[in-house]
């Protein structure tokens, strides 16, 4: 974990310890729930962040950039910091809607090699960045503007969305959400993601055939210990 | 209405009285809204229950379940329950958004013949679940994981999302919602929607010629009555 | 401004002064962020103002209907005073999400040449709105049923979603939410948007070249004067 | 329960079969927790439900009312069939938090042996309220007005903030919330809840004097078979 | 109405139309429910609006601030307006509950001659502001603190909490909630308000009597019209 | 920080580095606002996080607990790790309001020396806590019970209402929120705690005596900079 404060303001960290790519290449092949799974149902950022069209997708490791509310000047400060096969992620200080990241922030992140967004606020120009297939998750979507009047801070380690996210960390976005693997286990988790989606595809078909998961999973003793009552 | 008291726990009925198949198939052919107005507007459930794709739609019989929180048990336990034109529908004993049904499930309840879900929490494997059609009406999308500890219920009578469910009924969903038809009543139910529905194609044809509803519905004097002032 | 009290009941003002035309025709051409930057940005309603399907879009004169919670009669009042153009916007005396609008109700607008509605409730029928084209802005979809008892208001000043919109006044709505513009400054702020547009088109570029936002802006020395850090 | 359908609309059935007074009695002497509890961890309403006044306490039998959204007619109607020792359960036919309930009804209900109201929306004169020392739990104070309009009902089965409540159950309200005790069971709910209760004051000295929950309740053997580490 | 737009930025109008005095003395001595209801059941700010402790009441005439989201600035230019007998009436450009006002603006304030604060928005320091009896109604209590920096205006009109408000206008908050009464119409209202409540006194004594708000509004015809049905 | 993982499960850390005393102490002689303002505005929960009675405060040291939605068993784990002078801040992994903690546990945490408890979820038995005066920070009131089935950890850094919490940190909360101070920089805190408030009481007095923040902080040429403009 970085050696900075949490949501410590006024700093940008140039050099953060990247997770290690064939680790992010292996969790791009799964699905967020898969991935929270592996990683002992931890991680996951709250539900109310939604991508902003159904098939956006993101694995990739984080820039994080604190924001203050209404003010989007260090989406600016994190450009600078985006190397490719980067996600960008957006805390703010405060909870706040404002739409503080649109097609022209969209361009020059996907120019820099970004592979989305995910904020804890709101985005704008919503059509462009669909057309533009630029994925982002976020708690909103609102036209409201913002200033650049406030330092925050990059690459700090932030609370986005209930989740601790530090710089380097690997963001797997999906349609059921937004998991955060810390940097440090991230190809171990995809190991144990990969294990575990070997198993899935066995058990989709047991259930397919018309096996219960009360007996695949033997749970009518338990069940029974529990005390459950059948009656007709 | 069943003997057994609304959410005690630790039960499974077997033996349910399901809606006459028939009545299921007539309001099969109607919206939400036309079968919520032909029950005298009641029985629908609270707004936030939303299809996870636009197209869902179910008409079914219920097969309730009574879940805990972080815990999806008695999904499983509902499985065995469930017959083909069924729809199970999952209340909580408390307001919980977790995961409590994923691709597997989905598959297990598909190979039981099941119309869908309707569940007062969270779903996951929501782009899976979209691939294999299977409508799903929730609370929330979230990724995360749920227990097998402790004992809920399967077929007692449940409140989901502010409606009373009790097993057997006729749940009908569309993108306008979801009601809840009670069984003894189905067939009536189907009846005055499909009288109220014919009136609609003439009516819609009416207001398509440019009649107003004013004059349609002789709203004048009634305005006129309760003081309504026209002023330029 | 008008000078009818704002969400004053029992009032229907037949002669209403619309924006102009061709201010409406110009704002058309932009979305609803450029338009509320434009506007010095001012004039954009709450953001769970959310449309029915993606593509829906609006740009037109807004009519006002005040309503009274559980009770759509005005929307059928108001349906008289549409003229092709305009947008019906309809507010509430108290916070309710019914469905206070459908089919028929966007059958009868449509004849009327209305080119959509804002409602700061609910909306039902989704699907068939959806296929008619016809475009909805809602705080919420509800198949809950209305009834026709009590005056509301059509022409007055409303507050709608959390802004003024005065009868006449030009709305415009899309997927980034809905702004309004005063029917007086309207043809000002299309010039505005005009010229903030035409601009953007050079700056997509610029960045999408790879040239940072913090050197086109030259946000460097404020950062700096801030007292931005840069560490390793 | 009522052989009337839950939420049936234009009724009022006069001779409800109340709580056994016994059971009312004694269910007075515990707290919302407690009776929970001894009820099987069932009949809570949501926790949105607060009084007006921390002292707020309420412990008596169900007169229910059906309320139509802005309108509170019923409210009237109600009254009539209150009896000393009642209470008075409102719930809406849709989300609404108008002000239903004053003083002047307040008035009236006191004048009728009422022990206060529990209502799923607004209630106001909130000053007044309190000093005659009225209970009441609402989901919000709001000063807005109603009307006198539509029909709903008075005693049938209402869902009331979540949990089904039949005319004639015992509501018992404290500031944890209310919670709903069906008629049929209240003296076995009562006699569960003394039994806890009895045990709750030796468990209270044994914590005060220091003992460990983790060693009265023998929870270590279960923690280490689940698998928790303790380091250092 | 102000000739101003509605939420327009970046000024401050000094002299304003206060309404009345002798229409605020008069208003001061109702409640806002009657004061509501005086006005047609217009003017309410929606029920998120608190006061910070039970007792608070305020009847002033606004002065209005609209102000950025974390910034506070336009609060303390908004002081050199404040007269005594004004209350200052705080709106947001967008939704922000940071502590835009404590103790030492309250200091401010209230050596101005201000009766309090009405905000869309957070406070703090309530410790401080209870016991120096200033009262504050507000959307949120939060330590967070604010910036100054950005303009945003006093004196023009604005939307707070739903309700437009012009400066000038008459302010009323109790327990009930917050009402905005026009100036032009203050002392008709406060006429309204008396006739009102001189009738309030003797329906509470026919209330407390015994006597039945169905009887005593004669409703008995309207509900049999209406189709209520009296059952066993 | 703790090198233990956020929300890492299974685990309880013993020996935990507590905050120096003496800095604990001197922080306990200001307020939530005070320290947030100290820390450079950072550390404070969500403002949803309010106190069970309106005069309770809290200035402690952490001891974590992750909880399961619906499973107090961690509860009872932390008990054994409190020392006088602690502080439980208590996280779930997902949202939750169930009422993990009541007056047995406070009289046990109480035993242990503990001075209240943050709580992201439920709290009951709130008349008995208050009775005690065992302060208790929570997101809800509600009496809902929780079983004591699945692990969670005690003493593993937390995100708590939007702050990450590692175990020794000072939590200092009172009716404006809560505050989190690492240990680390604790007497730090304090230290700038106390300068800022020593300069608070000449303010108080100098804005008593009616001299103006626009005055005093020197912001009319700023304002006039930034374009304000005053009319009549």
């Amino acid at each position: 974990m970085s050696d900075l404060k949490p949501n410590q303001l006024g700093i940008v960290k140039r050099n953060i310890k990247r997770a290690d790519p064939a680790a992010v290449e292996k969790l791009s092949r799964f699905g967020v729930a898969t991935i929270h799974e592996a990683m002992g149902r931890t991680g996951l950022m709250k539900p109310y962040m939604r991508p902003i069209f159904p098939q956006a997708k993101i694995c990739a490791t984080a820039v994080t950039a604190l924001l203050q509310p209404g003010d989007n000047w260090m989406m600016f400060v994190a450009a600078e910091q985006i190397q490719p096969g980067d996600v960008v992620v957006a805390a703010c200080t405060t909870e706040n809607s404002d739409g503080f990241f649109g097609d022209l922030l969209a361009t020059s992140y996907k120019a820099r090699g970004a592979k989305g967004l995910i904020i804890d606020g709101g985005v704008r120009d919503v059509a462009d960045l669909t057309e533009m297939g630029f994925p982002v998750f976020s708690k909103a979507i609102h036209a409201k503007g913002t200033i650049k009047a406030t330092l925050g801070s990059v690459n700090v380690p932030v609370v986005c969305a209930g989740a601790l996210v530090n710089p380097g960390d690997v963001i797997v976005a999906d349609i059921d959400g937004v998991v955060v693997v810390p940097a440090a286990i991230a190809m171990e988790v995809a190991d144990k993601a990969e294990a575990r989606e070997a198993n899935e595809a066995d058990k989709r078909q047991i259930f397919a055939d018309g096996t219960l998961g009360l007996d695949y999973y033997k749970m009518r003793e338990g069940l029974e210990k529990a005390g459950l009552k059948y009656i007709d």
